[in-house]
């Protein structure tokens, strides 16, 4: 049935947020911890393909080499077990007290060292893992105060790290690319590359951009205030869409994690079709992980993470089929062209047209009726949209 | 005295700025329109050294050659009489009927065709005027809907028209760069290009990316919860802060357009901080124009306006003032340097170090010693960021 | 059909929202003003039962008295054509120059006595037209400057508004309630009575707090990031739940008036739900009219004016349909109980229980098993949201 | 001097905030737990008057009698050495895994039970300790979906709680009164009483209102991008402005607890001249505890902590000197006068006069001047937050 997930469907999970134990700022844990073992199980018994993690979720900060060890290989065993793979590592850089004014834009220049050879040692088990993606979301890069950050030195550090991060994927011949992760504040006041643009700029100023790319969060985008679905199609214009969190954020508030599709309905149904489909009027699809990066709700035991972890993938896969009946509706496809959605596909110049040309055309401007725009030339755009909606509720 | 503004302070007014009528979504107009002329000889009167103006601003949408021309020859009279300069010009592609999906990324082609001959006629006028900079805010290119617009052909077709627009001015030999102004949603649900980073990223997709920068608006980033000081260091970590708007915002709300300091003011203080000295541990200045694009509250009459108006450049002075004490403070250069804010700028990695001496560079991580962050190394970055609003309130 | 609206569904539209003009802070009208008689006629027409209006909205500001009877009978006979009926009225306080500073709070104490005799006027109006709800909306009772407004003083004025218009239905024998409509911002900086808490507080400083209510707008809770659906739930819980306005918003910004389901959809299920069968745990539905105070987008012709109308009440009506099978779906009881949502309405003290025999029950206390909370009793709240959403989505 | 504090400030401050740890969602402490002896010391060395704090920051949940016991003794030692007070009280309802779904709202009727158990204790200590206020901050009382919770059943739950504990406070004869503090959401997606008007409403629907009032915090109203001292006005409009709770928010994001006066400055700074002063137009100042309610940032070690506390009282005192001079400015009496803040306070109606009466009055209505508001009577609004603001800065 569609709506089961396959490994086909490439949904996979962080190990922190079927792993999250309910501690937040006001409480502590309400469940315990997961062995990685098991939740590798569970995962694949639900339908998902990939696990991914941080360093420290897998083995403590802290761990000695033999500890470090046996984790990666009971992870190495479980995924052999199920068939799971690790299509995406990250490395944390937020939680341990040193990196209390970040990683590779602390202050402490001692901190910067050291993170970077926590990411290095964390490369390798990437690639000895044959994970494809390299996250960075750099959480604690940033300030609660305008004097404590030099933000123009904070980029040129971080652009420091990365292009000495891309050297060493290079020089080892890893197949691995980095991605972006922006946010805009929370665990700090401000957050270093807030939101997707501000990472997709920061990326053409590396030595190596072909390398680096963005991993946006639904919930990321959302607590900027900005419409996610067209964070995506900026970040497919610049052919950068190399991973993606998927979760539930309302509106703009702190973090929320919630499952796909309990945030923003309407935002996550135009980026299902999105995703699947490519762009309105043309363009490619995205073809990597469906990533989700959400949290168990504090108030649900184990019965509810694995309810949670399986709602998520329902989500997605409820959407996709309503994209797709939303595309393949004769009726959707007349009010696109009729409110000139493909339209804006064709070039504003005809081919070969100079600007001497469109000077020259008197149409365009001179006899141009500006006038018929009031009271006529209604775009249609409302209609649409309910038809839209009509099909998000399965009500066509 | 310091705060009676100057020429050499490069202070500049919109003439939408001081010319607004009152006019919102809830009620019509409660000031009449002012002359341009007068405009002109208030604003050099009070200290001003630049007007800058939307066409629609200076003549009315769909005038005749002549109309037009009488106010362009007025203007010009008003400038030469007051030694007023014309540093920025802009062209209006929001408010006409015609432009209700946008100009350059409306889904209708023949608007997006009126849209480049209007901005190619402006761009001459900006020339003839002697304007350097050329403001692009896409307010009206955007939507209210997902379905309504493909994001990466509307990118695409901006992009088209500042391709154009540049040959334009590169083949016409105009010393004119463009300023893309980001802004993420009034009067569109949603806007292109919603923040500066968003911009940024779009222009090195250009042909001639070194003639686009952007035009920041303190109220525009701060509708997105962005931290403008930060916003701005990135701009400038780009090269590409061509012009800067300030304005006063309180918080995520419709645009308010307040006079500037009357928003928040830790970053009204940052800002000018950052703008007269660079960064905290170095880097150029800004010394281009300072554009005030605020309204004057509805609730004024005439007077009001021109206090309005006033009280821009006196925060602006006033700000000035207090970031020169602040950075002559001994105690301040103290802080700065113990909480490492300057070590900053020590690149992470050593004059020709690479990965393999960092690798092999035993007190960067086996003898680092982490635990000694915890309950220890403070950065003490309150006690500075107080000693910054000492200075900001006049209190040392 | 069930989704073909009826009157007995009792869908009203203010006369203001089909009739919207497409005017904005950023642009002038892009459609034509609408004859009431044709509103009435085309809302009559889609099955619409109620017309609801401004003063200024049937009859322009400083109209003659001539002028002002023509329209008044003009919408009589419409509506006498029809069959339409007008359950409320509303005065604009808040579009003349006059109103700048407010209405009922003015500091200028002339205008605010000019506002109450504008009120007094148009309550005459409402009670000839058979309106049982006067609704206060103080969009411009607030202020920009926390210098400008002393708020106590203004409570004290608008209490002493509502006072005197209370005395008068009372005197003449009015059946009119009054029902306050808050709004956190727009167009002031900061608005008199921000939310539905607000306002609720308010009332109960009234002479008369049985003649007074409020209004609450989607729109403008969702301004104020709260969740719409728990505010509507407080109102019920005090009883002065008087009308209701319809609209859609998504997140926090400027006052968007989208279609009443475009904005956040989860809300507006959990809405409709509660409107039509009462609290999850039990308690009266609304039976009030269903108001939608919306915009139909600035890019639509009358054509789009229409559908965008019918949008509203189909959504309407496709959440009522999916609230119904929500409701009746044997398994959400299920959850709704092993959730303990129905035990919220047991009180948490026995019958006749005091608080001493709280203190001595050791079940209570002393014997309870807090650690079983840990790692146990989950509620299972995300497998009894996911269940609505698939009731939403017509997936069961 | 009058920056340093003393006793008759009233200063006071959570042993949860000197006493945080630093552990926020993405990190664990940075700091290690502060004895409460050493906290009394330190804060009275500052210029303290008082301590508060919830029963879990004294003892740990679940501590025996004797462990408590002990802590008291020991706080009780440390207050009798220093004279510091414990001027409020309030219990953690929120942190145990038994509250992840709250406490007096708790879904689970035998939470709810152990929850009134908990604060009734408490509320013996706190009356052994001669505090007079007791707080209700309701973290925990929300739901992150809406069908999780049963707002109406929940405002109930919430009232039964708070009419027994008023019950037990009168038959103990205690002198203690209950302020309830809102918050919007966080930890909960959305909370009960989410605003200072919520909470103001539902005050009145108690058995013994005049028990309860409010205590508003800072950061709190605006993470609803709600106006704080708006809000104050209103509670002491209502007479319920029991307590306060003052720090520092920058904009509308995850609850940051900074610094008092390290978020809105002018917000900051009119709340300080209506606590000391009372409204513009008259009305009572404020006499209770000036309460810090802030977290000492996690990039700080204990040096840090005490740092920032004292910055807390720096800044209250610097904004009370500019509020004294901002009052005694004979300019600002005059702009207050001509903007007609004060006239505000001089009732619509004259003394005794009827609506007949205003009927009759031709001035206010069919003689008065409305054009003369448009491009005259204007308010002279920015002048004086200007003016303000030069007071604000010490700059006059």
């Amino acid at each position: 049935m569609a709506l089961t997930p396959t490994r086909d469907d490439k949904f996979s999970f962080g190990l922190w947020t079927v792993g999250y134990n309910g501690s937040d700022p006001f409480g502590g844990p309400t469940r315990a911890a997961l062995d990685v073992v098991h939740v590798v199980e569970k995962l694949a018994e639900l339908g998902a393909y990939g696990l991914t993690f941080h360093d420290d979720d897998l083995f403590a900060f802290g761990s000695t080499d033999a500890e470090r060890q046996t984790q990666i290989d009971r992870l190495k065993g479980a995924l052999s077990d199920t068939g799971l793979i690790v299509p995406m590592v990250t490395t944390n850089l937020f939680s341990a007290p040193v990196f209390k004014d970040g990683g590779f834009t602390s202050n402490d220049r001692a901190v910067r060292r050291f993170a970077l050879r926590k990411v290095l040692r964390n490369l390798d088990l990437a690639a000895e893992l044959g994970a494809k993606t390299f996250v960075m979301w750099g959480g604690r890069e940033g300030a609660e105060y305008d004097t404590s950050k030099d933000i123009q030195q904070a980029l040129h550090r971080y652009r420091e790290a990365v292009n000495l991060l891309s050297d060493y994927v290079l020089s080892k011949g890893y197949d691995i690319r980095f991605a972006i992760e922006p946010k805009p504040n929370e665990p700090r006041g401000d957050i270093l590359l807030p939101t997707v643009g501000h990472a997709l700029a920061f990326i053409d100023t590396l030595e190596h951009p072909e390398l680096a790319g963005v991993n946006p969060e639904v919930g990321h985008e959302t607590m900027a205030g900005l419409n996610f679905t067209a964070g995506i199609q900026q970040a497919m214009y610049h052919g950068k869409l190399f991973h993606i969190d998927l979760n539930g954020q309302r509106s703009i508030k702190y973090d929320q994690d919630l499952v796909f599709g309990h945030g923003d309905l309407h935002v996550a149904f135009s980026l299902v079709d999105l995703l699947e489909h490519g762009g309105l009027a043309g363009g490619p699809a995205y073809d990597g992980p469906r990533h989700f990066d959400y949290k168990p709700s504090r108030t649900e035991d184990e019965t509810g993470v694995w309810d949670s972890a399986a709602a998520n993938m329902r989500m997605y896969l409820l959407l996709k089929e309503r994209a797709q009946s939303f595309r393949a509706d004769p009726e959707v496809q007349e009010l696109l062209r009729s409110a000139k959605v493909l339209e804006l596909a064709t070039p504003t110049l005809s081919e070969g047209e100079s600007f001497d040309d469109l000077l020259a055309d008197r149409a365009s401007y001179e006899d141009f009726d500006t006038d018929a725009y009031f009271n006529g030339h209604g775009f249609g755009f409302v209609r649409l949209q309910q038809l839209a909606i009509d099909h998000l509720l399965g009500a066509r």
